[in-house]
């Protein structure tokens, strides 16, 4: 988690990234709702990740409700298991791979997002809720709320 | 821009963080992408950032390919204006955006991205490309390339 350097400023999208801002949480989160991970194990297998370092990320990511701890069958370690508002984040992973994958993967894409049922690949769609027409980024504006430019002009 | 600390770590989302994990640096995209701002003097005001950091997340993002700097009309100050790689951070802003409305916005929502011809409301979906069923996060799974496997062994 990242501390909140921009007093002032409102936005949605910066307080996700104070969540997953930080990359070796951004990848915990990946694992764990795409790979099927949920023991510290498993984790440091994949990730190589520094024990303190990946304690710390998961009791982190557990006080921020994103994963929760339960107790693993037959009283064995505790299994780490994305929350809903855990769950919620697959769309920005998925929006930030398909980014990373077009622009900054010279050797390709080093892993796909596919449907689990018939293993099509994942693409993102911004859709418009009242007409349904898909958006390109040139027809999305942003719509400030009132209470936001009250706050604004104080 | 934040430095590369996950050696062997390979993941598009993780590097598309590279670009804008920073929050000014997302913010300044945002405002370019979506408010239609490109001047030094917009952001300044809109942001309230010290013009020093303002000055180099401008650069970096320049250098990043993300925001190209164009002479503005009549010899009048530069122009931010984003490339093609930046406009396609949209859906990472938009995806960011729909977590942080849901799950960390207790005043409503800051900003409601909109369709720019009727006014609805933008939704991203996650869509399988292959069946065209809309996909919920546990419909989704991560599969690793060959050459990320392989280089994992080494």
């Amino acid at each position: 988690m990242l501390g909140r350097m921009y007093e002032g400023e409102i936005c949605s999208a910066a307080r996700a990234l104070e969540v997953v801002g930080e990359r070796w949480s951004l990848l915990i989160v990946r694992n764990a709702l795409f790979a099927g991970m949920s023991r510290y194990s498993e984790f440091q297998r994949a990730l190589k990740i520094a024990p303190n370092v990946l304690a710390k990320r998961l009791a982190d990511l557990v006080e921020a409700g994103i994963l929760q701890q339960e107790q693993g069958e037959s009283g064995s370690r505790a299994e780490y298991r994305p929350t809903e508002k855990g769950r919620d984040f697959a769309p920005v992973i998925v929006a930030l791979s398909e980014w990373g994958d077009r622009w900054a993967a010279p050797d390709g894409p080093p892993v796909t997002y596919r449907h689990r049922g018939c293993g099509g690949r994942t693409a993102l769609h911004a859709v418009c809720a009242d007409c349904g027409e898909t958006l390109a980024p040139e027809g999305i504006e942003a719509d400030v709320a009132d209470w936001v430019r009250e706050r604004k002009q104080r």
